[in-house]
């Protein structure tokens, strides 16, 4: 079998996790398979090349930039494949001019287009290891780009996805996704698997890993993908096509506590209001999360912002207070996010209640809510959020485990 | 003008270096002149990078390493385009894939084939400055090679044979080329220009900066090279075709500690002796320096190593002392290389007496001399090399005075 493994910036942080992901690799290389291998940059490497940058030239070009942070996951390739040289290993590491990862041409966040074939695959039937850049790309000038933060998992999918890979492993200082966040909730438990829908769903509620790009593209080529730890042989969880097992389940809760309301009252009752504030805010970059406008409370808008976009959305809508038409302007920062994603949620209303019953039990009072086909998103009280965090998992666990 | 400027470690160490050295090139520039800018990798970087390959395999391969240290130099190319950039010029940066510095595939000391000029000529057309990775190429693998240390001044040297640029500015940490090392001889003084064969003798007696293979180069293609100091504004030191001006005079003096003597005497008189004893010297990696051996004195040899090869030589000397023949092996380790150079020396043979003279006035003995046709290299005791040195500055200095 052909496995790409991809390791993040921690699991390559210093000498010795570099020494600990060869073993894992030449495990998995002794049992058989060819293995590729998609690295990310050392740590905190990154971020002191962004340090380096700001020193010479605080407004970079972004061109520069790419091919300064670039260096960060050549130098993690070449040092993984001297450790596994070191465990006895033929390995080889190649750079994305190398290999061929055509990308877009935007610097800094490009998009690849095309992954070449040829190198890889010659190197494979040498039986060398793989050892691949993440993050970057080669565009049509032959100029290096990079592929957005978080980026390396979408350059694992991109060659599990050409090479037809039986399995993507992101490995991770996590050992897989679990149904919430084990450091709030004590009885969080890990999934043996989830759907790509749902899986977006966390990725897009707050969840920061695997990166959410990344998920998409594996949905797209139906590359599986396994998450798991890089430092532990606890079994990870596996990303696929929604099997019938989860098709009614609750698969996982996710908080964000970088969000902050914003409610327009009184706004005049014409056509196209609610088109001229987003557009407005926008414009200044700022997107909107959760937006609530029903025809009951037709005169009203509330809606979500990045907390550190809050004091700018003030400024554009009280600047065009006038053009807009409204009345009030309130805001709220003392609230957090909770999200419960699920593949059978849609088709299933008694999940909704059940939620609403187990914050409603526990006191925990909810400012703000939205539904999609396979997810439920309510606001609480930043204080209440382990509260309600608890008490949502603790209802779903007892769903799941009558479901059993 | 077409320029080539090389900015080595030490010239861009830093944030403010970097900013510093980016001044100087735009000063070009502005002055009319397209500019071609080679760097190397900052400071310590490669000494940090090697560590760090050490750490996780202490017999990394050589191609790994490659791809490890060509980072340096490619962080400090985008460093410096940034800079350029914050003063309002256009600049990219470029290795030596996007380059193509195509070069032979012998990893961690590559020779240089070929240079295309396809994108650097496009990029200086479309009135870039161009920032050129030094120090690497490209193998017919694809593969990243490394050019041997110091090699940074070679790309540059390369590059400008190949756009044949009007000059290549070597700019470095000290300001130009002198007769002797001012940190021990006072009244050293700095050369206005200097033969490429004067300065190849300089460079093979001891003298670092520039690197060898640069100016063989630079002799070879033609290039004029100018020594100058990164940062001040000081002229600096003309390596170029022998002028007329120079042909009689001593350019240069350097010393070298690091020099040990051998002496095999009673050696069989047979043929072959000689290439007897240097083969098998030759076989364990170790050249001999300065070789003494004349007709008057047929039954022994003598010979300068580097210290470090010293231990080496007995036991080589020692256990084929039966196959060699010889009766007695001395070595002494507390000498010092004195070298002097110049153009007209082998013409000139007052030089050499006036050298002897000089040594002899001050009461230095002279342990062993060896002459070719533009240097002179006297071994002296290491205790009296500072007095050998001023002594025999300032006895040239005289005779330049004379001449002038």
């Amino acid at each position: 079998m052909l496995i790409v493994q991809k390791y993040g910036g921690t699991s390559v942080a210093n000498a010795e996790r570099i020494n600990n992901a060869a073993c894992r690799i030449t495990d998995a290389y002794r049992a058989g398979n060819r293995v590729i291998v998609v690295v990310s940059a050392q740590g905190s490497m990154t971020d002191s090349l962004l340090e380096k940058a700001r020193e010479v030239n605080p407004e970079a070009g972004k061109r520069e930039l790419d091919m300064l942070l670039s260096t960060g996951e050549q130098q993690s390739a070449a040092l993984m494949a001297m450790a596994i040289q070191r465990l006895g290993y033929s390995a080889v590491s190649l750079n994305a001019a190398q290999v061929g990862i055509e990308s877009t041409s935007l610097y800094g966040n490009a998009q690849i287009k095309n992954v070449k074939t040829k190198r890889i695959s010659h190197e494979l039937e040498r039986g060398n290891i793989v050892i691949v850049t993440g993050f970057q790309g080669v565009n049509r000038f032959d100029d290096i780009t990079t592929l957005g933060r978080g980026a390396s998992d979408t350059t694992a999918v991109a060659l599990a996805a050409v090479f037809g890979a039986g399995v993507c492993e992101i490995c991770t200082d996590v050992d897989g996704i679990y149904t919430a966040d084990p450091r709030i909730v004590t009885t969080a438990r890990k999934l043996k698997e989830i759907g790509y829908e749902a899986m977006l769903e966390l990725t897009a509620s707050g969840l920061q890993k695997p990166h959410n790009r990344a998920v998409e593209m594996a949905k797209r080529f139906g590359v599986r993908l396994l998450v798991r730890s890089s430092f532990s042989d606890a079994p990870g969880t596996w990303i696929k096509e929604d099997s019938d097992v989860e098709q009614l389940s609750v698969s996982g809760l996710v908080v964000d506590r970088d969000v902050a309301r914003v409610s327009v009252t009184g706004l005049a009752d014409k056509p196209g209001t609610a088109f001229n504030v987003f557009s407005k805010l926008a414009r200044e970059g700022i997107s909107a999360g959760m937006i609530l406008q029903s025809a009951v409370f037709g005169e009203d808008i509330s809606f979500t912002v990045r907390k550190r976009d809050l004091a700018k959305t003030g400024e554009v809508l009280e600047a065009n207070k006038e053009n807009i038409g409204y009345d009030k302007l309130a805001t709220d920062e003392n609230l957090a996010k909770l999200t419960v994603v699920g593949a059978g949620m849609a088709s299933n209303s008694g999940v909704a209640a059940a939620l609403f019953e187990a914050l409603y039990d526990n006191g925990v009072n909810i400012h703000m809510i939205s539904t999609s086909e396979i997810k439920i998103q309510v606001l609480v009280d930043h204080r209440e959020v382990g509260k309600a965090t608890k008490a949502v998992h603790d209802k779903f666990e007892l769903l799941l485990e009558s479901e059993a």
